[in-house]
């Protein structure tokens, strides 16, 4: 495992319409629904307000600096895939551009995870193609050192292993196991449609208070009014 | 002070007027009629661009990983007031999102103050509801122990007492004590009234060196200009 | 050399039009035809999404909590100039707000890169006033120690001489010596060139595998391919 | 409250008996007897290893990179005092040294707390004067602006008034209000002398799991164990 | 994986003998043996100098603010174990004190690498237990949400399972999977070997250049030497 | 300036007798004979505590995660040299460690700053060989790109020009050009002879505030003393 030097070329995605649909959730609701586990660290940032994705993960380990590996995982994208790449050091140079978000598109990717930095943002914005990142900076990289590609990967701080479903929008990035996908969404859909309620009834002034009846738990918690 | 496990039902707001008044002016210019104390670390920022709010605050003191005294804080929020959240440790979590924000709102605050994290910020733009964070997360808290509502806060480096006024927009967040409310109000009315005038004489091509008679006291200080 | 307590008057500036040639080509581009280096750190970041500006470098040495040199510096702004300000020890403090905005609007120049902190970015927004910067901050700044205009300044971790091409958009910073503008210019020309020819090949799902021929040196190197 | 030009010279100071016998409790045991409330934020350390320190409050509010109010805090000292600097914006400079140390010593102060940075470190070790800093520097300050002496800050995140004891060792710096420090020294101690019972039996190879009988409540909150 | 609420009592624990020998040999060298990867980041430091520890993990799930699953690890501990407790978000409360150290040292654990924070620091130095941190602070936790026992955990940006050997000194935390832990023992064992005669060579004045070969390589890279 | 793939072979070494004498002095008083700058940023610490070094500077622009530039730095070292290696990006990774400071002690290197990070931090203690880092890391680097030796460098924050004295010991590291080096020395000497004055006067008793003629000053500026 996090092996370097090797691409795996078959690996086992999550099932495509469950990805899709967890995307329209959102990564709060899908994260709850995985049980508060799966997350990435706070720091990864859409280059672009409103960006939202989900895929399949195509997993990638970068060395800092360096992004031939980007390179090696395009040719094993397919339609619906997202790339998630990871960097064996904390490195915040430009390791994707443009260029490689023109063939990521071209090969039917969904967007890019990176624990690194990314450029030509204003065109990604144009593009419409979604990234998440922990920087964005003009430095390019070079291609000199083998990473690999479709090896498990721990990116901002969250395991993925290839086929992963991915949940990215404005909230952050959640990691879906492949095995549990199906059932998150199930948990994640019956989530959502409670919310409605509740959120009308805090609309008309309910307080929170009493919809989840917290007041007898605060008082045995020992909570004192004062007047 | 700073106790935990209180809620403070009567707390002396400030002056709602002079609260909505400074609202206009901007946190900088209250900041400096303030003698340029009461600001918190530049680390708090608006989650949506163009975001402005002011009002009384009304104070939380939350544990890490734990919102359980936001849904308390509720019930003590009357229209105009503004929640300021801090909390005993530094965390991330989203403790915040579309669904107190609805109560919040039903309740008449004007936004939110967390020195922490919150999520479903696209609702929350949606909603045009304010909240100024020190980080966006997806990731969901418990409510399992008792903080406090309405205590003394030190929030993102500054003391809040409630009832103070909050001034909060794209430069940053300031604390207006309560009983100088009214006169920060008019240092600050003053302040901007002057400022109009002088930024017609700096748009004329007039220098801040001559405008602020500022040519005598570098000399003075020894600045040398070298051709 | 960052001698305090000086003002050069008279300082060599770059080529104005390759000044403003550079950007158009943007701060990725530019940075790759400089070899590489020049980029300011990535925390300096665009006060409003879009801004894009190059000019001639008046630079400035501040001190912590004090602005006083940006005044002295105003004066020292020609048409076309950029303003880079430096400090001598770290501080988010907003130097900068909409009144010395107004006052280098007037002067000329194209905007300001301040390894420090900056407030009323509304204004600055309405204005169109482009800066970078490593905070916003509403808190202002004394008028009382003095610093250096003109002097070679270290500014977010590059070095800046006075008149040397800055060109700064969304990706960064980049700092081109005033004696090699124009030969940076015809390499990034040159390379902005080629990049449209392989975008379109990347675009119709050739892989950079083969466009750049790299199968042959990842295989070299040891990349095992396993299915 | 916070204001800027003043120095309070008649300060009431909390017991000086309950400062020096809540120093030999240390910081975690006090934190707890605070309830948990009064923590400076964990990025104050020690500038040498061991040290620590308790007295009762003077209290510094400095500018960015400006060490003025340190000479004027110097002649409120008493025997006993320990000094607590705050700063009006983050700032790493060398506010301290061996001259202010030398001085702070000579009046009898038992240490410095400064949310800022020190220098002569080595000296400082030599004289065995303790300080707690967020960061060490080289870099020396002005004396050109106003701060105060004597109001109440925010050091590092936690509110100082004047007078407070503060409890300063290898985990941390601490605030016990004056009016609750004889409280405080009670229950410190109290538990005190409950952890030494608990020290023995953990060392016997009891387990916290039966010792603060968690088993049943762990039971109830769902934990699931599986072989 | 990653679940709440569980606690796997039967872990298959790496080799004890090839974990004790890689102790030796150091973290850096470890590390090169694992082909570069498996290094936690560099911000876990040793809470004392020369802290050194080897063992097979026994993994916690903490949730932030809450040291609850610390007690039911301790159950689990067997000797030559080495606790690794991750944490659910960012958190530097002290999560574990000298009890916790009495206890583990008691059931035989070599050593605790925590991403969050400790206390009680010159206690846990006279003990001699040996424990990498993130922070160290004060701040108690309470006992109120479940997390995990030996799931698997991304610690401080590493994977680790249940069973891996830890190997950590003053130069980080290496996670080497069970199921290789003596093939990496044999690589750093030879690597170690070779290192020696190297070391001799280097004190004598032979350089790198020659001993590695490099002048030819650097030369086909493009190095120029300029007189 | 700032080019990459170069190594310059002939530098003129400022001063050794002057570089000598400058580290007895430190860097604090260096630091303020300098003017107060040429200091690099503060996390640049030493990795034992009492660290101590001065010499004459041979430079090394290195690639993040490269250490391979450091091997061809040590055939430029002479005696009294100290090596200052910058990054061309921000990178933790371990570029230095035993078998590199044997290497560079056999050439007579006096020390190492790096804006990086370091391993074997034992050896380098057990060694004697004082190196000042950002970051201790046991990941180690590749050797596959380019960089330069003796060109200008910018080294956490500061510029370095190859020949400049460096003074490090725990209060920080400073540049001093070698064009002034005995200038600043003369500076230094005769603030350190002033210094010992004072430090009596302070030890007996007197005030800053009178012995620097502080109060009239004071007063001037508007303080107000409150009883």
């Amino acid at each position: 495992m996090f092996e370097l030097g090797v691409v795996y070329r078959n690996i086992e995605r999550a099932d495509a319409e469950a990805a899709a649909k967890l995307c329209a959730l959102g990564s709060a609701t899908v994260h709850e629904a995985m049980g508060r586990v799966g997350l990435m660290k706070p720091y990864m940032r859409p280059v672009f307000v409103g960006a939202q994705a989900s895929g399949t993960a195509v997993t990638v380990l970068l060395q800092p600096g360096d992004n031939w590996m980007l390179h090696v995982a395009a040719e094993q994208i397919r339609p619906g895939d997202i790339v998630v790449a990871a960097c064996t050091a904390d490195c915040t140079d430009g390791f994707f551009g443009d260029l490689l978000a023109t063939s990521f598109k071209a090969r039917g990717a969904t967007g890019l995870i990176i624990d690194g930095g990314v450029r030509d943002v204003r065109v990604l914005t144009e593009m419409n193609f979604p990234v998440w990142s922990k920087a964005i900076s003009a430095k390019g990289t070079v291609k000199a050192t083998l990473g690999s590609v479709n090896v498990p990967v721990v990116c901002a701080g969250a395991l993925v292993t290839p086929g992963d479903v991915i949940v990215a929008d404005d909230d952050g990035v959640v990691v879906v196991p492949a095995a549990v996908a199906r059932q998150v969404l199930d948990k994640a859909s019956a989530r959502e449609a409670l919310e409605a309620g509740k959120r009308e009834k805090l609309a008309s002034g309910i307080l929170g208070l009493d919809m989840y009846s917290m007041r007898e738990p605060l008082e045995r918690a020992g909570l004192r009014y004062i007047d």
